[in-house]
């Protein structure tokens, strides 16, 4: 997957303020100071690594305008403004490189319902199965082993990986990525006892993904009772992610790994949920809500709240009952020689 | 997704005792009170929303015979005995419209070994793969991508949404539902350090199903490390479940999403365990045994009991407990107080 | 899945020392000894099961030399050194007879970029996907659905379960076992907030699995956003783990189902995750570092370090600590008695 740039052309990429030193042969990797050889380029983004740069192989550096060294013999360092900017401004250069658009078109192998309306800029990848009545948008993509079920919508320029399920009747907006085996719109969960039998309750409803949304490798997404599942724009939810029946998720929103939203629970814009947090079902989480990773949560929090800990309890608060905690033994300990005292006392 | 019903035909599905106002439009939705239109039906499953009716724009409401409210304008009220079993029946009938069990027969490009016996009744959607051996049973449903391995079987009625995969020799009971990217058959997480190496422990078991059990999307269950790993008739797994290898699981249980259950660990009938719950393996967990979500199992569990947190606590101690911990800042004020009472008295 | 070992075949495979009694017919299945039947093969692995041996229907059971008891009527004992080895060299040959290796050739209906390096000697199953600049290894097995991405490798006798993706640029050393619907090479999770919206950083780098490793079912690692996710060799993943970007895991580590490794984090060697743990990204895990089932670690723990609890704390302590909160009625009682006592010898 080596891509080789050359110093100039680096150079013209980063907006480089002066690039010192020489190195003849391009660069064709990226890695860390301590990682690079004389191939790649590194970058310096945080000050604390500063010593790490003078013992680096790079063949080149990005490195902030006012840094105080020198590039070594064969090195070129690139003075600019953010270093890890820059670098960022280099990933997607070599991004577009490595992951081109695929150009329009179907492979021979995918099975499209003649039902189907896939636009004619759209690409459907080997071995798909879109059925009748499905929407693929205009410069969407499609890699191998894709479903989209009757009457699903893929929004113009969506992405789907390998392997990603859109079942029936659910619906994606502009640019949505989702990643491998990532599915939406399986059934909800919803059964009821009746008669010492568990019966199913039938789930009508969809999923909708708004614009910009980004789905993770195998994450599910169920489909409503009835109405819509629904994940507002540029909303951004990791691998292996439970989103249950009828969860209503604002815009913004970051959903690390492994969450799981319990039923019809409603979060806010701009919410943060760190991995492996739970949150109960019909909750409502108010606007840029915080939970900390591993928080099982339970009630309805308001807008800027931040929660931690099972049960989940505000930040602060949490954070002192976990040190205290910590000193229960000496606790036990005081209270203990305390009884001794009054006892002796006492007599 | 929208399915167009008219007035009376609703007024039969739902058994309505009388139908109130007029509507001459059909409803082709389902949605709430406060976010139903005009084509929209709507219903008060529970009084506390009761406020919500009048201002309701829903086309169709579905209410409780001794509701006091009176329909507006181009609305029409169905009275009925239980407003939410009511839309369920409902629901029943959207749904066996969205999605009619799909006619006998192959997609020509199922790749079926001649080997398999699948039932002429059954349905194989499209890439389908079927190995040599396997069985379908009559009536059952494959969408597409589903792989099912060698000897495995699919009994009568099952539905097996895209790309399940039922691994060799597993066996499914009879209407067994199976959502998007489920598992059945993994091999076991078996091994031995050896000498500093790990040695992997070979899993010649299988899973079985029985009747009525449904797996959720992307769960995973692993085949035994021999004889079988166990689901019982009529149990429910949510999303993104592990089901380790020797694990048994009874009747009619129901196992919330992202539940994990190690190794050779037995369940009885309906249990009850909640979201993110994990079980330790080898334990043993009575009739109606109920985990509290989050909740980390590390013992065995007699019938009837309900525990909760991490290590798992039974239910009451384990609510003590959480308020008595956030009373422990003034715990140790108290504390600390009482030793300078005694102290200053002591001088 | 029933293959049958006469008695003097299974005599040989497990090395008898002895066989006592007679059982004419063969052998087809393995069971505990409470389930086996006259089908089956038990086995006495551990002591405080001996008194069910008397009781057991098994056609055959493997027992210690020195176990004082004789077979039933129509019953065999084997007498060998170590009942549980013996029975995993029965499982050995059970496994090989149940999975022979496929015959090298691709099932006509897998699409293989003629651009790709498919081995002569590998087996490319039916319907997967390899695309162009991938390499296919010696000996590699690639069961159905499976899909390879552009310049992906997978190396010499590795053997990917149905619907493993691969994805473009990602290798994978010798020997490696990937179980169902494993994703290797999903984006990581790489996303900063530029002026209220959430902007993604492309993610560049590759997955690198050494030799040995084994991937569970549905897990799911990420690429690293530059350079590479790496998984040291002989280390094994179970079912549904999430290892993010640019996490190193060391070699022969257990990493037990539904694990979570946040970006950039490192483990040592012979590591050992209990099943749910979460582990913060950009932290140090030294060799034989363990953690506990549901452990929330954030926080570096150096070699041979044994934590437990979220957040995570040393083993002992963490103990203590569980066994002292569940005295904490006893002592908020105490400290109210003590207050009560010197309050009224203060008067």
């Amino acid at each position: 997957m080596r891509i080789a740039f050359s110093i100039p052309e680096l150079a013209a990429i980063v907006g480089a303020r002066s690039v010192e030193g020489a190195h003849t042969a391009p660069v064709s990797g990226i890695a860390s100071l301590t990682e690079a050889g004389p191939d790649d380029l590194s970058f310096l983004g945080n000050p604390k690594y500063a010593s790490e740069v003078a013992a680096s192989r790079a063949g080149a550096i990005l490195l902030a305008v006012d840094f105080p060294g020198k590039p070594a013999e064969g090195q070129v360092f690139f003075r600019v403004d953010k270093p890890s900017y820059a670098l960022a401004l280099v990933c997607s250069v070599l991004e577009a490189r490595l992951w081109p658009k695929p150009p329009a078109g179907r492979h021979p192998s995918a099975i499209v319902s003649p039902e189907a309306k896939v636009d004619p800029t759209a690409f459907i990848g080997a071995l798909c199965v879109i059925e009748a009545g499905a929407v693929i948008g205009p410069g969407a993509v499609l890699d191998a082993h894709c479903h989209i079920g009757r009457q699903a919508v893929v929004g113009p320029d969506c992405w789907l990986k390998s392997g990603v399920k859109v079942a029936d009747f659910c619906t994606l907006g502009a640019r949505c990525r989702l990643q491998p085996g990532a599915v939406v719109g399986a059934d909800g969960f919803g059964f009821e006892p009746v008669q010492g039998d568990i019966r199913r309750i039938p789930q009508v409803g969809i999923v909708v993904l708004d614009d910009d949304v980004e789905i993770g490798a195998n994450t599910t997404l169920d489909r409503a009772r009835f109405s819509r599942t629904v994940v507002g724009r540029g909303t951004k939810i990791d691998n292996l992610v439970q989103i249950a029946h009828n969860v209503r998720i604002g815009r913004q929103c970051l959903i690390t790994a492994q969450v799981g939203i319990a039923g019809s629970t409603t979060l806010g814009d701009h919410c943060v949920l760190g991995g492996q947090a739970g949150v109960a079902g019909h909750l409502t989480l108010g606007d840029r809500v915080k939970l900390g990773a591993q928080t099982g949560l339970f009630e309805d929090v308001p807008a800027d709240g931040f929660m931690n800990g099972t049960p989940a309890t505000p930040f602060g608060l949490e954070r002192r009952l976990v040190v205290l905690s910590r000193r229960l033994p000496e606790l036990f300990k005081k209270v203990d020689s305390l009884a001794a005292s009054l006892d002796s006392a006492g007599r």
